[in-house]
């Protein structure tokens, strides 16, 4: 099996793009599928994981990983199965998640945090999404960060993205008074209310968020997940509670454009309601996985946790998969199945 | 005694500033001596503590204590001597220290934290700066939210300010690796370097503050203590360590000018290095003062915390006292002395 006659393929990064990422900015290649050499195993990709830090990793900025270099293929989570090892870690059959790469053969070795074996019988969305980083993002950014207190007003914006979405059910089931969410559309606030359980929701598309936010939230919010940043950030830190947390998670409105990007106008207020505001990252809290994944499961078990999948077809859409979630074009997680 | 034969003085808000407080905006109008009614006191004043808080209590804006009213006597901390008293706690010729006001003679009752009796024999100034609220900010900010490390490299603004200038010490003889001062002109960084033991101190008034951030350092910014948010506090954020700690404290350069406030450009950075940013009030320490107060009283009696006090000379000059801060005309705590 160290043999494929297919070939296998990859999406490089040709140049940075200035915005969207588009076929100026990634290319495809055809590439021979790779052979693994002493301490490695071939994974066949099967699911790759779309998160928006991903398009921060096409900039040449500071950043928590190095920029993905030109002409190397795009960096991503993904899930595929081992279809050739020199590596008794990764057997033949295995189904491995790792940092894979928008291709169809990956390598893996035995790197800390290179690739880890997934058990058995798990549906592969659910491991790319609740079980994933994904849903460890929400739980620790939310539990860790948040620290949400019984009776609590929490705001979730891109709430209907994969982590969002999970993030608000959260809140919900450790006692959190109100949960709203901000999303765009009437579906996706709809979903948010009556499937998941939110207490409201704002379409920022269509409404003006500040005035929801004062007519949602009389006594100030105590907890807000960020996702998006820009003008809504402004606008949560305008109605913070007395020692308000801010999770900054993601700031989606500027990924695609930093070099204008927002300008926060009311960081002043986190002084007048001495509240904090704090940027995390998911990989500091890989040896607390565990205990977060036993939780999930348990909720997810007892239906107190539910999770939507935007799935896309074929290696070749992934950037058009990337662009759903800076288009708001996704309710959930974002997968490409190859 | 209750009974006063020279008429007060006191300062009252006319209108709300647009900018620096002038006698268009504070008023001085003669005033009766109060007499004490049943468990009050009369102050007779003596000093008054210049704070940048109270140029925010002038504005019509949300805050931790409501906006002095229009016609109000402008609020201030300031210590007296008892003059009249129905109230035990405050016999007459004990000093007190409290929300005294921009006037002769204020009244102050048993109400907690209105007023409390200062032991006798301790110099007035220090009173007010480091053993006061001034001190106490500091401490707390620095410790409490900053939480340097051993071997931290601590920047702060403001540096040659009552709070900024104590907080450098203390970060120093806490095992900081690097303490940086920004401040405005040669004579507060020399001082800063030369007196107060401040690793080194950059000039923003005539040094570019990013490229010698850059240069002072190399490793990032662990504790960024920020009193005057703007420009600076976006050039602190640019340089965060992974991890890093950015106390909010002051905004000295917007609180003129909250209409057009300067916009943030770098708050994405907390997300890139998880940094938190926070806002404290000293208020909500009272109860831990008396083990920050002893510290400071050991640090100051060995000279490890030194401090310097500007001070203006007669009520009618309050006004110019608190433009002092705003204009950087002062070298630590500014005091009017009545």
């Amino acid at each position: 099996m160290t043999d494929q006659p297919s070939p296998s393929r990859r999406l490089v990064l040709a140049r940075r793009p200035d915005g969207m990422v588009d076929d100026t900015v990634v290319h495809l290649e055809e590439a021979e599928v790779p052979t693994p050499g002493p301490g490695e195993a071939v994974v066949h990709v099967t699911h790759l994981s779309i998160d928006p830090t991903i398009r921060t990793w096409m900039d040449d900025a500071p950043g928590y990983l190095p920029p993905i270099e030109v002409g190397a293929v795009v960096r991503s989570g993904g899930l595929g199965t081992v279809v050739a090892s020199q590596n008794d870690t990764f057997p033949v059959g295995a189904t491995v998640f790792g940092m894979l790469g928008w291709q169809d053969h990956a390598l893996v070795d035995g790197t800390p945090g290179a690739g880890q074996v997934v058990p058995e019988g798990m549906d592969p969305t659910a491991v790319l999404s609740v079980f994933g980083v994904t849903g460890m993002t929400a739980y620790f950014g939310l539990l860790d960060i948040g620290q949400p207190k019984e009776g609590d007003t929490v705001v979730v914006s891109g709430a209907a993205g994969a982590t969002g979405s999970v993030v608000g059910q959260i809140a919900k089931l450790k006692g959190a008074g109100r949960v709203v969410g901000i999303a765009g559309g009437p579906e996706k606030c709809a979903w948010l209310v009556d499937e998941l359980g939110f207490d409201a929701a704002i379409d920022y598309k269509a409404e003006d968020v500040p005035a929801r936010l004062r007519e949602l939230c009389p006594d100030g919010i105590d907890v807000y997940f960020d996702n998006v940043g820009g003008e809504i950030l402004d606008a949560v830190l305008e109605r913070l509670s007395i020692n308000a947390r801010v999770v900054l998670c993601g700031a989606i409105s500027a990924y695609n454009d930093r070099g204008s990007a927002y300008r926060l106008k009311n960081s002043f207020m986190l002084i007048m309601r001495r509240a904090k505001m704090e940027g995390f990252l998911i990989l500091d809290y890989l040896d607390r996985f565990p205990e977060a994944q036993a939780d999930m499961f348990g909720w997810v078990l007892e239906g107190k946790v539910k999770h939507a999948v935007h799935v896309v077809h074929g290696l070749e859409h992934a950037p058009d998969a990337l662009n759903l979630l800076f288009t708001g074009g996704n309710t959930g997680k974002v997968i490409v199945e190859l």
